[in-house]
């Protein structure tokens, strides 16, 4: 049995754990979180215990720490479960600073540990058959890509503080899709934005609405639009075009009905959010991660995948800035 | 260059006359109408004359005649022109009466001339295309068809007096394309119907709303459904199912138009009439009259096919009124 | 804490237990089944005990009983349950026998206990939201209704022998989405079938093939199509017309890829089985047999309902042997 | 009756000659083209005759002039039909250069007759709607726009000797598309295109890949691609976002099959050129250029509007060249 120590007990911590919890070949040990109320409320739930992250990384029997905390916490946590010896699975980002992911990295490389990164896409049923098609020649040669996300309401503008704004917190998970689908680094971004859905979003120093598009050495091009508010729910969809065709990946909707009126032929919105989208990609990320933890795989998606994601990200942030287009040498 | 002689000058005889004049093989010389000025109207805007039936049969140059005047007219102007030994395209049914429809088949089997039936939906880009694909054994052998009509709006009781009804005036259209695609004569019928729609249909002694289930003798079943009013407009759809699979024929709509709100995703409604909806089809059939007439084709649908169709409408309306499935000896 | 005994460890039996499990307001404390080996493999995988029927019913404890077992042990195990006071989830039909049924109907009724029959359909997100919107009067008046269900595969022949063939296995869900969609117990049914994909299913008397009709006293009609193959995969549909529009539920897919190429834009087949359907349905239907335990909703189908779909399946046999439509009185 | 006189025998002045014949409100008069066997084919064919350019323009029954020759002669032919008082319908674009284009601007000013430019997409029924759509406000404040175009297959590489690239022969279109919905003119384009279909492309100093992001003044970013080759035919979309929703135009086709086996769910290819695609535009743009002959309308796309699309096409061909973002000034 895989014993997992997890930190965070957010959102996204819940569903780790509870994926943890019904994958019959581990259980939750242990949970860590800055508020004490929250780690014992889902120690409680699932039958773990609340302990310091010294217990934790201290017990032999802990084979892998799942790190669900806030971003500023990853790369410490990190280097500390590596100097212990656990597997790991980290949220995105890895740091919002490169240097600083590349400390992390180092670490972990001499750690010699399997470290999973939780860019959750690429476990979708649709978004990663769109990777797998692409990277297997389904399309032949690659030569445009697409990939259009969307939230359906903005962040509280608080929120954008500690993000590091839309490229990174939102743009991010695109960046992995489009580095991994590319099958190649890109060489050159372009990155444009606005401020239209909050302004506050705007007097927090960022934008809500952006587009960016990526060349590549190979001369295939990529396109990426986000938004952070979107009336019809949760966006998210990709195309591949190659020399031989297209693949696409649609929205998910949880049921199948169409209404036919006088008004027109009506169908359901996509899911609403990543919570709901996404249960499956989470579920298998975290099967995965199992997977690795017990020598039966290797991570999908590893601290380099992280650390070229947050290089594109901040790389479309200083194209913004600077109103250039920004030549890449990650 | 062909010239044709067009009985009948209201709706469906301004289609044919305008495909007819398109057509840059065949000439519009002559239009009779019992309504001389609609027949005059439409001479006039394609540079034909109005003549009497006796002038128009007796000229050599004449090569086809058209015959889109009222049902109870067919049966006299298929005998007429065919003892003229001119081609004939003729409006379906035949007559409402088997009998009657059997003297005109045999006149025309005496003339030796070709016949062509408007059933127009084997010449449909999509509704043709099923019956070819399910001919030509793209869904293996045959097992189920689903046939779906429904008109946008009821026609007015009025017209139920001389039309025969629903069986005979909208489903002898699905009885068509039935024979047609299960590629064997029905061994039995069995009709339910109901008057869900306008009182005055009912009054009428007819139905509006009805389906029906054939059987052949190969064990191939039929379901047909139809309703004389549809809130989003004219649904046309067929779906052939069989041991390889299943092919369907999907409803038209004018664009390709699709709105994404909070109420949900929007595309619009299928076409609203049969005029719009079977243009293409029209034209086609236009067409292929115009082939027969030349030698470079034999009749799609001939006097016999029409001939079933009518018995196949007739056996539906006693089985309604019987209560009975009605063992077909056609 | 709410303790479940379920009796039945086969395939559905997995699925319920699971959700039972999962569900945290209950706990499955007892499996028993006719094969012991598969009753202590199935109560090991959730911390059940096997038992006797009569140790299970006499533990006061258990709050409610889940009938899995083989059809022909339901009626027994339903007055054996009532007696005890149980409450009772219980998989479809009844009884192959209508009598027997009523048997079991009056000593539910005698016990005053809930029972939930598994037509787990009508708690499908897509099939059910047609029933929820029809009864809400989306559609206006209820005016036809057609239902497709499509096995991928056929049963093994042997299968027929105790299910009671199609009508009574297969087209008995069909039967009970009828009877509720349409707000109205049928007047009369037509049935006709084929025996056109395995003849041993048909040297077992059995057809695989089945269309049936039937009509309402306010005059609404309604289709049913069945077959017991699909290249396709699973095929479960329902088209629901009225007054003032329609309303359908297509198929599920697992993803929402599509393929654009020369030969044609390609997208996911439904998914293959039914298990893989209506997850969400067997969870939902779970759930609300607790929240009947509980006291906190009355039962959503009832023996009564049960007693009706197998009344109009009975009926269906009947007009397939005889040709007849059968008038029913249930 | 309007009278025309048509520049231009090639593909596309055969279907403007179809159309201007096909509506009874004209009436094709005279065609000019270099290549006077093809000139006098298609006058043949519509009863007009061949004359020189001087007669035609000379003859005072000549409502309207048609240019449908090569590109290079459009700017003259603009001069001459406006000094001569005729109203003008000429195809995209107006010029390849600039100020060649503002001269002829200004000698229709200066003549003060319609203009009508042959942006043929603004009248497609899906295409067109969007743009309709948005502009009344149906999205919302219009937030992104993202347009994609790829012909089915590259033209010749000598095609892009005359037609000045892929920017000027096939994304103007594009251009006038999105000037035309954003609602403003861009103030910032950014181009990146590769030649990854056909080398000699390349060779003549062209792309065939290309994607490009415009910014505009209110904060609206749009997006387009395009491709020379599509394996699946002929790709048009249009997406527009905005605060309250989004509006697509989804590709044609030319009919409505699917297929369902074990292959999956296939339905047909777009329509594979655009003489297919836009037949019923190019219908509606001739009846509008008969409407503003006859007064009865302005030219919904005028020469500043040619104008705008000409300067986004070089300025797009301008950001290619030299890497940069262009700040534009039109």
């Amino acid at each position: 049995m895989i014993n997992i120590c997890q930190f965070g007990a957010g959102r996204i911590g819940h569903i780790h754990a509870a994926n943890v919890t019904s994958n019959n070949r581990a259980k939750l040990k242990y949970i860590i979180d800055v508020n004490q109320e929250s780690a014992q409320l889902l120690a409680d739930k699932y039958g773990a215990s609340v302990v310091s992250i010294e217990q934790a990384l201290a017990d032999s029997e802990i084979n892998g720490v799942i790190i669900a905390s806030s971003t500023n916490t990853h790369a410490d946590i990190i280097e500390a479960a590596a100097a212990a010896g656990k597997a790991i699975f980290c949220e995105k980002p890895i740091d919002l600073n490169l240097k600083r992911a590349d400390e992390a990295l180092r670490a972990v490389e001499n750690a010699g540990i399997p470290v999973l990164l939780g860019f959750n896409r690429r476990f979708d049923p649709s978004l990663g058959s769109v990777g797998e098609a692409v990277l297997r020649g389904d399309v032949g040669q690659l030569e445009m890509l697409s990939i259009i996300s969307r939230d359906p309401v903005p962040p509280p503008a608080g929120y954008i503080a500690h993000s590091g704004g839309l490229f990174l917190d939102m743009m991010i998970h695109d960046f992995d899709m489009a580095h991994w689908i590319l099958g190649e680094i890109p060489v050159e971004i372009f990155a444009r934005g606005s401020n239209l859905i909050d302004p506050a979003i705007g007097a927090a120093g960022d934008i809500d609405t952006a587009m960016v598009t990526m060349t590549t050495k190979s001369g295939a091009l990529c396109q990426i639009s986000n938004s952070r508010r979107a009336t019809y729910g949760y966006d998210q969809r990709i195309e591949a075009f190659g020399s031989d065709g297209m693949i696409m990946a649609k929205n998910h909707t949880s049921s199948q009905i169409e209404t036919w009126n006088a008004k027109g032929i009506t169908r359901k919105k996509p899911m609403y959010s990543f919570l709901e989208r996404y249960v499956e990609a989470f579920r298998k990320e975290m099967e995965h991660f199992i997977d690795c933890i017990e020598g039966k795989a290797t991570p999908f998606i590893g601290m380099h995948e992280g650390r070229i994601a947050l290089a594109l990200a901040l790389a479309a942030k200083e194209s913004l800035k600077t109103g250039k287009a920004i030549t890449l040498k990650i």
